[in-house]
């Protein structure tokens, strides 16, 4: 039996999505690993559109499952269909669209909402000892779920080493652990695995390489230990 | 000195432009192989705008530049800018962008017309004996640019193994030499390297494997014989 992944999407597109070479790193090295996937999104509007030849907003409006649906070549379902029973782990690829469209992280730093479906998903797989993987920007939606500030017991994830990010995260009730885009952390405690990608001034090999670490450790714990 | 290559994207999503996975492994491989590159794309309407989720038609008008901006995180310039002169390559990713925006093969099959910009490309590239490299359906664009039907001398590539393509290359005057999604095909004669890519039921990691490997012939030509 493989095991099964969910991965939540956001848009297509850093500036307004998700950030399109973590989302596919995460696809490619899932698929390498054997895994099998589905993509989910919200299907609601995405917070804006933003042109990504100027980085000026565009007056426009787009769909976040509709976008999505380009990274995941059509294969894509609501985020609403998403129960943490159906799936061994889910996923969070990075971009503005995770701290814009699953939660208000970008506009309202560590006071953010977060997207019901979001936090719905984050606390089931959490509370059934399902692993988390967060990239980028990602892990301050398990921040702001899981953190004390929230009246959570808090957890620990890497946003790389980006200062004001990381004492957002302390604000919430959970600690930033620093680390470089070739790397991953693991909150053993919390089955939280995140790796900082393009939070870093990276190149797009590094991302996929970090991303494949983090997702090699996410496997892995998921092993019976003799065949890890 | 590093090498250049410069990248010709044709919007984001399979369906009405640059196929994700294929350019994103693109851009991966070439970093990994230390090859600084640039992206392109024609600053004009694309020839559609398809909703990726239900697969329909959209009515909408998308420029190919501003959605491609969102694979190159922004770092894209308009096709009219790129001179052969300034690269030591050039790839063209597939998706239905490369069959419907960079010429009509969709539509007109052998007989279809192709960008000026990009035959301009394709000719200066091929005259300057530069390697040129073609994933999934954008071998076509070389079949008809080279193609003895146009008056080349004609070329070969892999397209894989659908045979109503490979009958319209050989009806553009030029061979499909059939090829699995792990492969790739090299006419060194005419510095053609060429993957099949999505045009396989392929997984991800086997695109991402595909492009690898079709890179990597790429970038060995482009090297000193003592150094390969």
């Amino acid at each position: 039996m493989s095991l099964k992944a969910a991965i939540v999407l956001a848009g297509c597109g850093r500036g307004d999505g998700s950030e399109i070479t973590e989302a596919v790193s995460c696809l490619v090295h899932l698929s390498r690993s054997g895994v099998d996937y589905k993509c989910f999104a919200p299907d609601a509007p995405q917070a804006d559109v933003v042109n990504h030849a100027t980085g000026q907003l565009a007056i426009e409006k787009r769909n976040m499952l509709v976008e999505a649906a380009r990274i995941a070549r059509g294969d894509i379902l609501p985020l609403a269909q998403l129960h943490s029973e159906d799936f061994d782990m889910v996923i969070f690829p990075g971009g503005f669209g995770a701290a814009k469209n699953l939660c208000t992280f970008a506009h309202d730093g560590p006071e953010c909402r977060v997207l019901p479906d979001v936090e719905r998903v984050i606390k089931t797989f959490h509370g059934a000892g399902k692993p988390i993987g967060l990239v980028c920007i990602a892990p301050v939606l398990a921040a702001r779920v899981l953190g004390s500030a929230s009246g959570g017991a808090g957890c620990e994830v890497t946003i790389g080493r980006d200062s004001a990010a990381a004492e957002a995260i302390a604000k919430m009730g959970a600690r930033n652990v620093p680390r470089d885009v070739s790397e991953a952390y693991v909150d053993a405690a919390n089955n939280l695995f995140s790796t900082p990608a393009y939070m870093c001034d990276a190149k797009p090999h590094e991302v996929f390489t970090g991303i494949g670490v983090m997702i090699d450790a996410l496997v892995a714990s998921l092993q019976p230990a003799g065949v890890r």
